[in-house]
């Protein structure tokens, strides 16, 4: 069971602090340099991208949170540091080295992450110059997701407030767009605190498993920019009797709402996008096969842009599913356009257009609803539409 | 050795004929109904879509097409006939039967294909209107071309006359566009006729392997439409030796151009591109890699739209590149735009930027070649630029 943080952010959680500053990273004069720091060490688990082209930060940050631990976190938008070599990991190191002087730590504790353009060099003097400058507060938080966005329009935080077997504790997160449904690049960064006690193992279990449901929904599987990561942090301030398998249920339900709610943000947020769309499948032979389904048609092209100019144009969203590697049997499959049907047992069922298009416009939420009727196996999936600005933006982004 | 047939089509080789009309199912005035026949009866193969929803035309041809000939194919435009369960196949073969009472010969040796809006209903009364209207002619292979085409601008034909171990023959091909690079949906017909006299197994064989190096790399494997087909018929008039797998090398290279120049100039005519996208993989450790490389950044959709901006924002290419599946080592790898080395071994090469703008600004055709230094492993793939006009045209496809 749990509540809503009014304001919530990742410092939400009893003893985080964040900060940040204009370093001048970033070419627009916005937050572009951010610490988040934990008054006690915490335990700390990390996802992060599948590309085999990894960035400075992740390779860095990969490293240190095997040891599952750690104190901060130094981020900075507008610059990857990806494809930058062997500077490029030094620069990465200097930036821990420099956040831990700041805040009379051991370097091993820092985390660090970037977003922005790749395979363009980390401009150091702007970062030595900043890290100093950061002020870390309990009411930083805002400060420090404003600072991790890039093509962002709104920020994207959430804290919940969990109450679990007597005491309670709270989960906060911060979260950066992935600029698209389908993120072929645009980075995705997340970050995750509680104050919760929570055992070694069960941490990493439960982050991957509400990654898996979250922002592993929004995206296509490998299909991660250089530099994703999702880190979460534990500081165990909250002094609950320790979280582990046997009795995690509520945590790992706080947790998965907060990712989702970050998820669903960012598929909002998408580039250009002028709608939320949510795919359920239900009824797929297993949930690997409605996992596959409901991401394939979220992130199809031609389903966005239907979507995008309120077409009930379903025969785009079938032949995504037929497409997605899921088991369909056609005469089998119903489909819903928000609530609608669509489509019944492989032929097309009298709806009318005109109604149905005036609510797909009227609609800022788009529900795609899938019965395979072929099992149990159910999965949910988010994207968003695809405009002209969509392009726009991507076609403009480094010059 | 081959040459070009000037003003080639699929009518070019001997005994083939073809013709169309406008029979109304197209919304725009346009030819939409095509008969294509060859005086004697052929042998046949074909590819057709992976995508689990199949349409009644894929189903019935997959079906004749296993006995290995053929006569005649019969194909419309502007209604898909997929998604409409029962009717849909007996339509399919109505439309079959209609052309064989036309060319009085047996249903059995006609193919049928359909192109345009998925889940509704062929127009039976335009189709048994139209089909007898036909007259197909030695030069009606311009004529079938443009039939077959949705939402192309330009028809794409070619043929090419073969002077092989002392005797000549042709084969000449039409297709239409796959609407996008990343085909999610919309519909690649292809047609490929030839008066050469094949082997009942080096024929199947021999498309297969054009296919995989031309229409297959234009679009990611399984990513197809439910009426996704491409047709070889071979009608052995031109009395060469016949062509199997020991002598079928120019058969073969003959072929292989002839489906290349048409998944060229389908990549060229995607919807609303404006450049044309090469994507050259060499050095990769083997074939597969190279091939999975250069598919998935031909078909980066942030790729695309950099490419559209003529931005030379190489990141978007690596990053493609890392997350394709195939084995990179970052440290090895060099990257070239147009000819100008942007990357170098893991590290941002130095060049000017504005040069770099104008020229792709100035390509209607762009090159992007990786060495990965790896292997042997080479592969070309090619895709378009995304622009706005794409999304206008894809929001408002059915409506």
């Amino acid at each position: 069971m749990f509540t809503l943080v009014p304001s919530g952010s990742v410092g939400s959680a009893s003893g985080f602090l964040a900060g940040a500053v204009r370093a001048g990273i970033k070419s627009k004069e916005e937050l572009d340099l951010a610490i988040l720091y934990s008054e006690v060490i915490c335990m700390a688990a990390g996802v992060f991208t599948t590309n085999q082209i990894k960035s400075a930060p992740v390779i860095l940050s990969q490293k240190r949170i095997v040891k599952g631990r750690a104190q901060a976190v130094v981020v900075n938008s507008g610059c990857a540091n990806a494809c930058t070599g062997g500077q490029g990991l030094a620069d990465a190191h200097e930036m821990a080295n420099l956040a831990a002087a700041k805040l009379s730590i051991s370097p091993e504790e820092v985390l660090v992450a970037s977003t922005g353009v790749i395979g363009v060099p980390l401009p150091m003097d702007k970062i030595r110059a900043g890290i100093p400058k950061i002020k870390p507060t309990r009411e930083g938080g805002h400060d420090f997701c404003r600072a991790i966005m890039t093509t962002d329009t709104r920020p994207k935080e959430m804290a919940v407030q969990v109450d679990s077997r007597g005491t309670k504790f709270t989960i906060g997160g911060v979260a950066k767009g992935i600029g698209m449904v389908h993120p072929n690049l645009a980075t995705m960064l997340c970050f995750v605190t509680t104050d919760a006690v929570v055992t070694a193992d069960f941490l990493p279990a439960a982050l991957q498993k509400a990654v898996d449901c979250s922002f592993n929904m929004v995206s296509i599987d490998g299909d991660t920019s250089p530099n994703d990561c999702v880190f979460l942090l534990a500081n165990g301030l909250a002094g609950n009797e320790s979280i582990d398998f046997d009795n995690g249920g509520d945590f790992q339900e706080a947790l998965n709402a907060v990712c989702i709610h970050l998820a669903k943000s960012m598929a909002r947020d998408g580039e250009g996008a002028t709608k939320l769309i949510e795919v359920m499948v239900e009824g797929a032979e297993d949930q690997v096969w409605a996992r596959q389904a409901a991401r394939t048609i979220a992130g199809s092209q031609l389903v966005k842009a239907a979507i995008y100019g309120n077409d009930p144009n379903w025969g785009r969203i079938v032949a995504a599913l037929g497409r997605s590697g899921a088991r369909v049997s056609e005469d089998r499959l119903v489909v819903y356009l928000n609530d609608v049907c669509v489509m019944k047992q492989g032929c097309p069922a009298t709806f009318s257009k005109e109604e149905m298009t005036l609510s797909l416009s009227n609609s800022d939420n788009v529900l795609i609803k899938l019965c395979l009727n072929s099992g149990d196996g159910q999965a949910t999936a988010w994207g968003c539409d695809l405009s002209e600005e969509y392009v726009r933006i991507n076609s403009r982004y480094t010059t």
